[in-house]
């Protein structure tokens, strides 16, 4: 090595800023692209993406990549690094081998794959077409098992893609936690049923401006902590979350003139997301380290925010007020108590999108059981429809009446992205888990919810969660803020007993 | 050579296109720092520029573009060539030689400097404070006399820089050209000042709605045939267009809610930039030739619809009553002759943005003047207010009361734009031309505005000027469309016939 230690350290961070710096780049492109970029425009910034995301690409791969890796991992130079430095040498480590080991030109008919794949995935959906979809499906499917079978995997191949969202999630701690999830949210549900106090959530689908409701929803991100000279409100087809840098986190919902829970509840969730990103520590911005640290922690934060904080009766309790100024027509007559049972109404329904916080976890639970065993080869593609439509009597009782409203219902697997869904799930018990050590610290937790001091508990999560970045991994977050591993029992706990009081159940 | 010549020209494209996505990239970028973007998040904003502009400088000089150059300019394979391409290898020489002549640690320091220099001039400007200024814009000076000694000039020095801006224009003519457009407009204004009848403009300064503003701006912008699929109309601190592709063209205006002449009339002059940009030919899409030719040319566009259309007479004929129907009381008992005199109000004054059509080229021969004498070496940077003021004073007849006011009012010279001002009367000059051409063909052009006809003359534009890009040279396009070079007579004649009818004069 010609370079010395400290010159290569300083090489080496350049590289990696470069790489971020592309992605920052394409953070503000896909942004764009979602909230009112010129529609003509479309295909020649698909290309332009394409360039840039191959120049990543490049850069995360090339030979200049492997000998940083190398310097990097012999023992004499690793001693030498901070904290900081080996972490994000593994993690370019970890990038490099996933993507150097497929041949690139197989990388990129996958590419292309999956995005011609989205665009026939549309139109199955909009014209209830399976058959139109099912032979991308088959192919996309039979790539994850090649790749699989390039990068290997411990003893299930489905735990290979597992790991890729959730670092050290496995099939076999899932199916654990999922079966007894399982187990108690199924007859939860069926009691609420079978329950003669049902809410009513019409009161939701009267006209509600929709400056009104952007108004509000910034009052309420304003509440929570989120930075708006950081960040910025939009309106988009489907919401979402972008962090580019923790300086700039944008956030988007989407406002329906006749429904009013959609958009705030949106903007909760979603600012959840920003929290985290707005609030990583300095000393990683600039690296790739700077981003949530798995799916399942980030949506642990948004479904935190947006149920555990968002749907509960203190947080209404402080802010019904607000929201009567806003919509007084609209709310007339109706107590905060009724209001409270409205949002939070349980009905096992077709789409999972729409679904209440307890029916959701079942239909994770579904697309993974299917993932699993289309991925090892235990099902077929074109069994599908059937088998979707099966699960879906067994699991929540309800049977789609097409395949739009059923197998067809999310874009994930056409863009291949199999072992995502369970983050979903993950999220709601890991945020029922941190909740749970925040009582510890802040025993009057609801009542600081009541009066209002959202902020001390953004700070809690920040000081906890946020600041980490990707330096800690999901396992560890979780062993530090709460002491234990992941435990379900915490999300059962909080449903149980939210779900008893509010269906008079036993 | 190993590669034959097809290959050769495919390579080439690739690259090309490459460097135009680099572009395009920018551009987004760009366009959203400006409406909106994050505050917090523009220090690492201005690093993914840096990052992004180095690469696509070092694509614009690189070996291998030195290569393509060489190759495609050996007369056997230019012979070869088809027009887009011999073009598309001159331009490409032409950037080159321009970058690749000075060292890069040079440059380095002057983009580093003149970014610095930005800052300082918006401090100098927002204290008063020359001084503070002074040192950073004799530097600057000092780096362009020194790039021209590198990149050579003919006769003038001054020509190097106009002919960045304008291709083919010398200090020769521009001297002859200002020179009978100020004998012209120095006694009309002079009349004008003392004419009896003066128009009353108070009528603007009412309470305008923004968004009844906008919704006239997006009326009249769907009228002049600006494609909102292909684009999109925005608010920002300074209006500006940006062209990235032909298929994403934004502008933007700025709403001034107790002002309505501003953000209308800049809207308009945003639109015939953005039209432009927006009718390029498909052949020139995904290469650097896929812009305005030069700024002049491009100014021409803004100018005409701004001042030639939207300041007629026949154009408000048309479309008043619809203003009238946003803002009934605002106008009430305002006819359309006093409306359209208001709007061409025309009064000496110190800042040139806020300036009348008819002064605003007065207020450009100053900053030509001092420029070509700057970079002549003729006057000192700290002798500019002295020289800023009298010249206003010979020029205009009034003097700043402060450097605020006076020489410290542009952004130009603090990024190094010398040789751009005169680009702006340019657009004044060859609007007037292309207005002229059309009435050849076009004999009932006012009453086509008046019967509310601008798709054909926009048609026209695009015809004749928009879809060629920057395949011919300004030169050329005027001489195709008007069968003339460039000619201020025809200028002279619109203001002098304009403006005496409007106040009176014999």
């Amino acid at each position: 090595m010609e370079k010395n230690f400290d010159t290569m350290v300083a090489d080496f961070k350049d590289y990696i800023k470069r790489i971020k710096q592309y992605n920052d780049a394409l953070g503000i492109i896909f942004w764009d692209l979602r909230t009112g970029a010129p529609k003509k425009g479309a295909s020649d910034r698909a290309e332009v993406i394409g360039m840039l995301s191959t120049e990543m690409f490049r850069l995360a791969t090339s030979d200049e990549m492997a000998k940083y890796i190398d310097y990097f991992t012999m023992s004499e130079q690793n001693e030498k690094l901070d904290n900081i430095m080996k972490v994000l040498v593994n993690e370019s480590k970890r990038e490099y081998d996933k993507f150097k080991k497929i041949p690139e030109a197989k990388y990129k008919e996958y590419v292309i794959l999956t995005s011609e794949a989205e665009t026939i995935w549309e139109e199955a959906k909009n014209t209830n077409n399976f058959a139109l979809f099912s032979p991308y499906l088959e192919r996309i499917v039979n790539f994850n098992i090649e790749f699989i079978d390039i990068w290997g995997y411990k003893d299930n191949k489905y735990n290979t893609l597992l790991d890729y969202y959730e670092p050290g999630m496995t099939v076999d701690k899932l199916d654990k936690i999922f079966g007894e999830l399982r187990a108690k949210i199924v007859p939860l549900v069926a009691s609420i049923k079978a329950s003669e106090f049902q809410p009513d959530d019409s009161i939701f689908t009267k006209d509600f401006d929709v400056k009104k409701q952007e108004e509000f929803s910034i009052y309420i991100l304003e509440k929570m902590g989120y930075d708006f000279e950081a960040g910025r409100l939009d309106e988009s087809e489907h919401p979402f979350t972008i962090g580019i840098t923790p300086g700039d986190v944008r956030i988007t919902t989407h406002y329906y003139p006749n429904l009013f829970s959609s958009a705030l509840f949106s903007s909760i969730h979603e600012g959840g997301h920003a929290l985290y990103e707005q609030n990583i520590s300095n000393n990683l911005n600039g690296t790739t380290l700077c981003t949530g640290t798995s799916m399942g922690i980030h949506e642990s934060q948004s479904r935190f925010w947006e149920n555990l904080v968002g749907r509960s009766y203190s947080f209404w309790k402080c802010y019904y007020q607000e929201l009567l100024s806003i919509f007084p027509e609209q709310f007339e007559g109706i107590a905060v108590e009724e209001f409270y049972k409205a949002i939070n109404k349980v009905e096992a329904s077709l789409i999972r999108v729409e679904a209440d916080e307890l029916t959701y976890n079942l239909h994770v639970m579904i697309r993974y059981e299917i993932e699993k065993a289309l991925i090892n080869q235990q099902i077929k593609v074109a069994d599908l429809p059937e088998i979707w439509n099966k699960k879906m009597e067994e699991y929540l009782g309800v049977v789609p009446p097409n395949d739009a409203k059923g197998v067809l219902q999310d874009v994930h697997w056409s863009g291949g992205s199999f072992g995502y869904f369970p983050s979903y799930t993950l999220g709601n018990i890991y945020s029922a888990q941190f909740c749970n050590a925040i009582r510890k610290e802040m025993p009057d937790f609801d009542e600081m919810i009541g009066r209002g001091e959202m902020l001390k508990i953004k700070e809690w999560l920040s000081e906890k969660i946020h600041k980490y970045g990707k330096l800690l991994t999901p396992a560890e977050i979780l062993m530090d803020v709460t002491g234990e591993e992941i435990n379900p029992e915490y999300l059962v706990e909080y449903l149980e007993s939210k779900y008893k009081a509010i269906y008079n159940l036993k």
